[in-house]
């Protein structure tokens, strides 16, 4: 069975959960009428569908080849699907129409997003990273650097990529070596190597514009030296075409547990031609704005990969004759029952639509937040949308990457052996599913990100708009109707604030607290953002329900956010109590113990 | 880094927290003095350490090439380090002197099986079967049939293997459609494709030993017709020797997400000559008796990958300087501090240390009952041994291997980037334990059997027991030492004697209810297992300090304890919620709505 993309899932969440025309009079949502985005959805659904996820497998089996000749040939089909999607201008659904975006709202464009990683994810990387570019420079470029490479970068026949990580450092950022001297025409030399880079080197589009961090001879030490630069593949020619070649050139690929179809380069830069960015030692502050973008779609990424395996598991769980249900067969003429009446099978299916449908919901309504942090007319709405951005990329990033991976392992479980094999998908979205948990900021990074600064950022104001609207929320919402979801959830955000009490007493009495808190912390806070996600879809649900509609849809809505409420989000009593542990059992042992 | 066995650990567990001397006046146990069995485990950690560890990346890499003519390759240096095995009559340990064996109890041999398959699982699983060949003819072999087979297999110069599944069946053996057809001469014609049988054909011995479930003609249809039948590859000659080759052929390998070093076959039988073992239609009780031993194995796997990730992490975490302490530089003349000064890496690295330890003490726990249900003369004793034994078997496989791969992600983790490269162990370790959480009965399996049958078996006595010997071990070690040990432990066990409570009451209602719960309550099960191998731990290096020992090993283990109790343990509270909840949330979606 091919993968299905959520389109109609899509459809109540912007239609019904986040209302999206109550903003149609805002220039931003003009052009984005539910009918509209409804056409999109279904497009953005067959062009995934129909083109991208056939080529899932043929991209894990074949992976991508270096030559010699520093050249690399993405897997069979690969340039072909790119050329569709070019053509289609699928990826710049949310840009500016400035430089030949579609300027819709980036909430639209998150479904195409979600669709077409979990079609294909090590594809999708490719015009990811492209529109992570695209918007750095759109921040932090010159009006020439913009009117040079944007409209390349937003039509996708130029692609862009990161180029951040060294060999002996990736997190750690200020330790980066990559220098960059200036010369007498304002441009720069670059030497350095640089690894992990995804896309790097391909063989899909006619130029590669890297944005490279590199440190200006005598930049001071550490983060505050670091500078970003264009490093164009072919330097465009006074037409803005692809002209002489850059010395800059992939040295080799990873080999590495999954997205075997996407080519993660070493590239090294050897006196190669760069343009800075902005302003010098000012680097981070812009790479951050793709930084952010690109956690936001790794948070994607988990959600994208657990659809896609929870499909295969359904499908499987359908088809799979084994063992009769304990209450009795229910394929009474088969030799055995489908093994999808065993509750066991059925526990990881419910729990796997409770995170999928769940997290789907926090995405579109955090990418929602970033929409009207632009968009509103009202500063005060305009500042909750940054603040929440702020706030939930972590938590978007690492609870929902945490939580993919469990959902790929569960469906390859409900595969049994099949699932080990390769001839079944299980295997590759585990193995695909597994890099989100860790590039881009592992999700200890971001669990800290967090806790170290966005809990305490303006102090504390983004944590607090969420606590006062989740107490709104609850209080609105009390009636017998909604009290089975509101009641949980309110019990939830106790806790949740008990702990951020917590952790503001103890982690400035010692840091360490915090560090050691903090991926509890997250997991908590995701735990109750999904239980106010399910409840907002139980309400919209429901105004279904009570208007008559009979279609089964939201009443299994319903069915889930109960589900979610009852079996899922109990685990915060759990990670409150473990995080209130502290550090001091942590830490207790010396280096060399372990 | 390589693998370092941990001789240190199970010297601890054997000498002071089983203490294994105790038995010294029985028999069985006469020849396993502490003196003798810390000399094997130190050769035996030179074996595995210094023959296996380095072939685990081979492995993995070259994987096993089947060839045209029906033979298959094993990777470069396998059939080297196998003859080796053979040379040091490594697996036969545990295994009856009547037959060549060197009959020392099962747990020493705990240690041995353990090690090897941290140092190379895909290797140590040619072993690991034919022992538990080795087992079912034991048990239920003719005395000619022991004559022929067991002094071959026990030395490990012909290997064996276990022909269970078939494409259409794997758990439900009942549906099972390998046919035998009885011959004059009092042998059977075997007929049927089997598949995914590890290490049905290799090339490291001179003959294989296939066990194979079958029908006979006329048979009764499902599980009560199914008959046990020995299969050589060659026929024994007369002098006992590999003479005619049987029509039982490999078809070709299974693709695999993990142990491509160990040859997965489709196994076709075409009229192969086999013999019974045993009665007719008895052939599962038999197979029953290599499952179990097989399940033993494979919950630790589990432990035994989740050791060998750990031990790449911490070496990892030492190594690697990224970024700085949070409460000030702890290596100030370096770049960066190491990445195990963060409490987020430490949490990860703890995490790993109490589920391993821990882990292993269960594992060498329940191996004791076994040799004691045996070996000891109180009927009483070896009551309780049996009885243990079958209700520990389903949490010992389901609950290490769950675990266990939990801690090979979080080895990945540590190791950010570098872990899903294929250039470090993090990847294998991690796609290697993934199939122990399916294979022999998946995890969800597991979880059935316990609630299904286990757990009611002999009106209940087992989990009886097992709460008596936690209640008077509690009341016994009540005061302020071990306290803070039997404090949480004496809280876990209250809730897992209320969900088994519940269960008895809840499953008998509907069955689904069970099915639904299983899983929960086979974790809670675990938790609580843990955290009374954690106490006995505590226990016997509090006495060792209080003897005046001052090696911080114990210091440790009171820490890790300590550790255990305060972030693993209060997971239980989250599981018994959960199961409480019952089936109904579970099973509300129809079967069409997935």
């Amino acid at each position: 069975m091919t993968y299905q993309p959520p389109v109609r899932d899509y459809a109540f969440l912007l239609r019904d959960v986040l209302a999206l025309e109550r903003y149609a009079n805002l220039p931003a949502f003009a052009d984005a009428s539910m009918d509209t985005v409804e056409a999109i959805l279904e497009e953005a659904g067959k062009f995934t569908g129909e083109v991208l996820a056939p080529l899932n497998g043929v991209g894990d089996k074949q992976g991508c080849t270096w030559h010699p000749d520093h050249s690399v040939t993405t897997p069979a089909g690969f340039k072909d699907a790119y050329a569709k999607l070019v053509e289609g201008g699928w990826p710049a659904l949310g840009s500016d129409p400035a430089y030949g975006g579609q300027g819709l709202p980036h909430v639209v464009n998150v479904a195409f997003s979600e669709m077409s990683s979990a079609a294909n994810m090590a594809f999708a990387m490719y015009p990811g990273l492209t529109h992570g570019c695209y918007s750095a420079i759109h921040v932090g470029g010159s009006d020439e650097q913009k009117a040079l490479y944007l409209p390349k970068l937003c039509s996708f026949q130029w692609a862009g990529t990161m180029n951040l990580t060294e060999p002996h450092c990736g997190t750690d950022l200020g330790l980066l070596r990559t220098k960059a001297v200036p010369q007498a025409d304002g441009t720069y030399r670059i030497t350095g190597q640089k690894i992990w880079i995804s896309g790097g080197e391909q063989d899909l589009t006619e130029n590669i514009v890297h944005l490279v961090l590199a440190r200006i001879e005598g930049a001071p030490a550490g983060v505050r030296g670091i500078s970003l630069f264009i490093v164009p593949k072919f330097i465009p020619d006074a037409d803005g075409n692809p002209g002489v070649r850059n010395s800059v050139k992939c040295l080799g690929l990873e080999e590495k547990m999954g997205i075997h179809g996407n080519a993660t380069c070493v590239i090294s830069h050897e006196e190669a031609t760069g343009w800075l960015i902005g302003e010098e030692n000012q680097g981070l502050k812009i790479m951050f704005v793709m930084m952010n973008e690109a956690r936001l779609g790794v948070g994607l990424q988990g959600i994208a990969q657990a659809e896609a395996a929870y499909q295969a598991a359904a499908a499987f769980a359908k088809d799979r004759l084994q063992g009769r249900s304990l209450t009795g067969p229910k394929n009474p003429d088969g030799l055995a029952d489908p093994v999808i009446v065993h509750p066991d099978v059925r526990r990881m299916l419910m729990d796997a639509r409770a995170i999928v449908e769940g997290g789907r919901a926090f995405m579109a309504w955090t990418a929602l937040h970033g929409d009207l942090s632009h968009a509103h007319p009202d500063e005060t709405v305009r500042q909750k949308g940054r603040d929440y951005m702020a706030l939930m990329t972590p938590v978007v990033k690492a609870f929902l990457t945490d939580r993919g991976f469990q959902v790929c392992s569960d469906a390859m479980q409900v595969h049994g052996g099949s699932g080990f094999t390769e001839h079944f998908p299980a295997s590759q979205y585990l193995r695909d599913v597994r890099i989100a948990l860790i590039y881009e900021g592992t999700n200890g990074v971001q669990a800290l990100d967090l806790v170290g600064r966005k809990l305490a950022a303006e102090g504390g104001r983004g944590v607090m708009s969420f606590f006062a609207e989740l107490d709104a929320f609850c209080d609105a919402e009390a009636g017998a109707a909604m009290a089975p979801f509101t009641g949980p959830l309110a019990a939830a955000k106790g806790e949740l604030q008990e702990a951020t009490m917590w952790l503001m007493q103890n982690g400035l009495a010692n840091p360490d607290n915090a560090g050691a808190a903090s991926t509890d912390y997250l997991h908590l806070f995701g735990l109750v953002a999904l239980a106010y996600m399910w409840a907002l879809q139980a309400k919209a649900a429901q105004a279904r329900i009570d208007g008559g509609d009979s279609d089964p849809f939201y009443a299994t809505k319903l069915t889930l956010a109960r589900y979610y409420m009852a079996r899922i989000l109990p685990e915060t009593a759990t990670r409150l109590t473990r995080l209130k542990t502290g550090s001091e059992l942590v830490m207790a042992l010396p280096a060399e113990a372990f």
